[in-house]
């Protein structure tokens, strides 16, 4: 069945507590209920380098903790290995954490609703160790 | 050129043996063939958080073997770091390896056929230790 | 507001140097001006197994010199767990530092200009010691 589609963007800001996960899940909902979307896709892009987005468990707040944990360990603070180091001891393994996960996510929307699995929520990742503000560009294309 | 585009989602079900690599290429493959997709983008999301989707190679065996070691000796089953054990050793070691890795890929699709080098094949990469039945969502914009 | 959508494809090589990151935003925002392409999604996606796409900072170059001196630490050219060695010590590492970041990019595309931040670049990171020209489909959906 052929149909007319139209997109939309948004700005979205973020703001974290320094080094962690916020979850913003209900951020994305709002403003796909808002503006009705039905069936598409929605991508979103993260204008960072040294934050990143996760898709994770959105019940036991552990799980957060946990990743955080083992990130600060598999990428050290302060690591001689590296040669940036002008922004600061946690700048560089922030962007390494920001390297090994991601910055952009597309996911399907389907009769309103995020294709999210039961346990999953949309995570922004901080990885510097100071609060932060940071923004990232929604896009949905459907119908 | 100005055309009419149409959408399609579809879900599927991958059951696993335990942690390591199965191959769905051909299932994707089947969706676009049966659907008669031309020219779109191919969105894949799986609905879970102690699994991940890749895209590897499908020739040498070994390969998948190898990733699988390599996960498994960098996020090691029982690591006292934990906290959250309650489901289990493997159960928050499967957490950081699906966030080591990804929940979505989109993949563009052109002539009928997925954009996929000759040695790629697509992957859900289980990461818990038991078999699981795992669910996505697939999701196709085009022509 | 419904409108008519387009799409279009194209191939792009980039030549590496053995390992490390090769910038090419410039090679997609020239495609995106070419076409005239205004607002979309514009997905990236690299035909291979052993080489990724990365999003990182395109300021101070001893970001990409400490992000691989990390990723050539985390996954030892040579370590005896691997068993798929025939292609070369530095084939497997290569395989997990693909595996760790990603083969495909999904941007949004804004009043012609790709959404990304200030200090974002787009990357093809080369796994390989050797050179290798690395092939990749360029898909842009939008108005």
């Amino acid at each position: 069945m052929d149909v007319m589609f139209h997109q939309a963007f948004q700005e979205l800001s973020i703001t974290t507590r320094g080094r962690g996960l916020v979850e913003f899940t209900g951020e994305v909902e709002a403003w796909i209920a808002k503006n009705k979307f039905c069936d598409g896709l929605l991508t979103l892009h993260l204008r960072h380098t040294s934050a990143s987005l996760l898709i994770q468990e959105n019940a036991d707040p552990d799980v957060r903790r946990d990743l955080d944990a083992f990130f600060a360990r598999l990428v050290r603070d302060g690591d001689p290995l590296f040669i940036h180091t002008a922004e600061g001891d946690d700048d560089m393994p922030a962007h390494i954490r920001a390297a090994l996960t991601a910055v952009n996510l597309s996911i399907p929307v389907q009769h309103g609703r995020l294709a999210l699995g039961t346990w999953q929520g949309i995570y922004l990742w901080e990885h510097r160790t100071h609060p932060h503000s940071r923004r990232m560009t929604l896009h949905f294309i459907g119908e």
